[in-house]
């Protein structure tokens, strides 16, 4: 800072002094009191005849001896008694910069918008509570991760992923599910979000037809309006998909792929059934249209383990498996595993590359060392029973009222239907406000409608917290109902 | 996989037993001998008139049982005495999946191309030597982080980056450089790379014009050649650019950004002179033209420290800066800072929602805790000294060729003219057959031409391993020349 002030003072100071002692004079004779908005950078530029950066250099210094404050997005104040804090919840009007975005450039991601607002009592983010993950044994194997590889940190991975998870990965697919893949047939992502994003931007183009289910997760639905495609609602049920529209779809519009969430569906909880999986991967192969199959919650099952993957009865190269482990591991890892036959992965893996060239290579090493330790599978079991008792609690609490789900099997989502009486839009905007948050079903579903639905994640509050939160959710509901 | 298997022979178990049996029979009459190849699934499918799954699951039980092998992308074949062991390197030509992706759909990466070539003599990656970086500090110093924040692996991230980082680094900008940024201006990604993607998604859109140095970081040429952008190339050249075109492009061809990459420029190792930068972003201002500026090398200077970023003399919002740090602290970390105005952040932000909800936070916070230390800048000083030192005995190294180059202040690279009698392409075929690695400098040049042109990066070799890597270079283009 001071040595380029100097070269400042060098260049034109007497300038900037003279900007710095206008202020300094106006606050002294009262001219600006006490957090009076100072002029902008551009109108005292012109006042003084100056140049702008002068102005900015001289209310840089005017900040740094404390003498005014900024607001964020508002512009400089004479500071109060309390001296010079930059405060970045002023959420004051116009910003002083001059770019405007252009709205055609705007993208969104609805799911996000909602997560930014910090509540008590979050059931609208599908996390499951740190409290419920072993965070000191995960420390102290991290630790034994660096002594294995002291160059963990300097390296970068390759951009399909560390070859030795890529391996052990390949392994437990075989083991676990008798599905023969091969290491270069895998891709590990930072999150499935970003296999969904990698796979929106490598295979479709603006204008192809995509199928997607109806209701959905809801980014899954923002990527693919980003990337322009032509979004075809496929309605999902507890039965799972209507085949022979599907197929009629599939005939008919000639989608590329079909984005399904087929295992404890996110939102609706609903679990396709293996005789459908075989035979929409047959359809699939017949119209040449990629099954994209998301398996975020295919090991938290409550009851019986969920059918075979799609991926599984594919025999053509037509079904790309997304599975997501790490979100019961240890989310901040963000690890997950994509799977496609080598014809897709050829035009997936490029644009990897260009997106981040690689996921970081030291949350690929814990994570394998962890997750396929025998600790991972005594966790992952404790989990499920956690798991399942919250979302008992969370039914039972909701047993009272007139609202109506399907019970799940696995997952961490409740999708309930409220009655036409409330408006959801006013219930989420209440219950922010009264520090508890939820999904609309509108942003889960592709045609934006969905209007008496709404998600509730029983995964990351306290069975204790989950009381106070739904007692809050159904009180509130009750005040915005209109008879 | 057992169970898998009992669902199937439960089911159509006779048929797969049936193939299963053919294929056993077939190889004890010596219809199929040692090392064969079977039918593929399919044809096997038609002949014996069953489903391709039950021959798929069939082999698989074979394979199982030794008595076939796989061969990456070519089939099964009967297995040798060895038995069955899974070969990647088979570079058999069919694959048996029937997916044929679309040219129109392939993406390019053509740094990554090369990188994918495992080389003794690497000179193409422009990554510091991982001897250069102080691993044993760095993994205690993690076993801290984890000291400090227990619950690290089990949390996300926020989408902009965890909000202490951005506090300190806005701190950062203003102590080092005098530039005033709110946290709310600075975006977290993973690697540069990522943050250049995250602009070329959300500022432009296809036929936009974009304008990018010539020669410049290939990635960014693919980044936008993948967007679809009109690319109009700027010279830079040892004095930085040629201002009056530059006005007279932006006045005409109306673009929405210049990606630059202006302090020990990534090929050339060029800086553009603070005079330059100041009187561009006024430009930028004039023509609403976005200026991108990629700082890699800021810190890796040899004499004097670079001018000040462009980012400090912008005062309307039209600078978006990039700042990677991780590359010379712990590149493995992959993090970089996005700086860009509220207006700007507020379209970028989304779309790095969307690509991966946001980077991992293990690393941002082993980042933040190390970067911040003493520790460091006493790294960086050492860091300087040997980089120097290598740059010096690469272009001793070369004194005795014919070959011309303008010896940069900073950075990891020489940008070397070589004489026409070299067939660059020729070069490195051959180079890369004897295990040597450059990057020639067509793949950096918008214009797909600079046939005489290379990058060769001296801070991954150590100086024992330059000598040799460079011997072999000299000695390799002497080969190739045509006379």
């Amino acid at each position: 800072m001071k040595l380029s002030l100097m070269d400042e003072k060098a260049g034109k100071g007497t300038l900037q002094q003279l900007v710095y002692d206008t202020v300094a004079k106006g606050i002294a004779t009262g001219e600006w009191r006490e957090s009076d908005k100072l002029p902008s950078v551009r109108v005292m530029a012109e006042r003084l005849k100056v140049h702008r950066l002068t102005v900015l250099k001289a209310y840089q210094q005017l900040l740094e001896d404390g003498i005014v404050e900024v607001k964020y997005k508002s512009g400089y104040f004479v500071a109060s008694m309390a001296g010079g804090d930059v405060s970045a919840d002023s959420l004051a009007s116009s910003p002083p910069w001059e770019y405007q975005a252009r709205s055609l450039y705007v993208n969104r991601s609805r799911l996000s918008d909602i997560h930014r607002h910090q509540v008590d009592y979050q059931m609208s983010e599908a996390l499951i509570d740190p409290a419920l993950l072993p965070n000191a044994f995960l420390s102290n194997h991290v630790k034994q991760v660096f002594d294995m590889y002291p160059k963990v940190l300097s390296t970068y991975s390759s951009v399909s992923g560390d070859l030795e998870l890529r391996e052990e990965m390949a392994r437990y697919f075989m083991e676990k599910q008798g599905i023969a893949v091969h290491p270069e047939e895998l891709l590990i992502t930072t999150g499935s979000q970003q296999a969904i994003d990698l796979i929106s931007r490598s295979l479709v183009k603006s204008g192809d037809a995509v199928l997607i289910e109806r209701p959905t997760y809801s980014p899954a639905i923002d990527v693919f309006v980003q990337q322009n495609v032509n979004l075809l609602p496929i309605e999902i049920t507890p039965q799972g998909y209507d085949l022979e529209h599907i197929e009629y779809m599939m005939r008919t519009e000639k989608p590329k792929l079909f984005y399904m969430n087929p295992t404890f569906q996110n939102p609706t909880g609903y679990t396709v059934p293996a005789t459908q999986r075989k035979a929409l991967v047959e359809l699939a192969e017949r119209y040449e249209c990629i099954l994209v199959e998301d398996e975020v919650y295919h090991d938290i099952y409550f009851g019986d383990p969920p059918p075979l993957p799609f991926f599984y009865y594919d025999t053509e190269g037509y079904v790309i498996h997304i599975r997501s482990f790490s979100k019961y591991v240890a989310p901040g890892l963000r690890i997950s595993v994509l799977a496609a036959r080598p014809e897709l992965m050829k035009v997936i893996v490029p644009v990897k590359a260009l997106s981040d060239n690689g996921t970081p290579l030291l949350t690929q090493k814990i994570f394998q060392h962890y997750f396929f330790s025998s600790r991972l599978q005594e966790h992952v079991a404790k989990l499920r029973i956690a798991l399942e008792l919250r979302k008992a609690r969370m039914e039972n609490l909701l047993a009272a009222t007139d609202w109506s789900w399907s019970s799940p099997g696995g997952g961490l989502n409740l999708w309930i239907r409220l009655p036409e009486t409330i408006n959801v839009d006013a219930l989420l905007q209440q219950c922010l406000a009264e520090s508890v948050a939820f999904v609309p079903g509108r942003i889960c579903d592709p045609l934006d409608r969905m209007e008496s639905w709404i998600r509730l994640s029983y995964s990351y509050l306290s069975e204790v917290q989950l009381e106070e939160g739904i007692r809050r959710l159904v009180e509130i509901s009750d005040r915005v109902k209109q008879d």
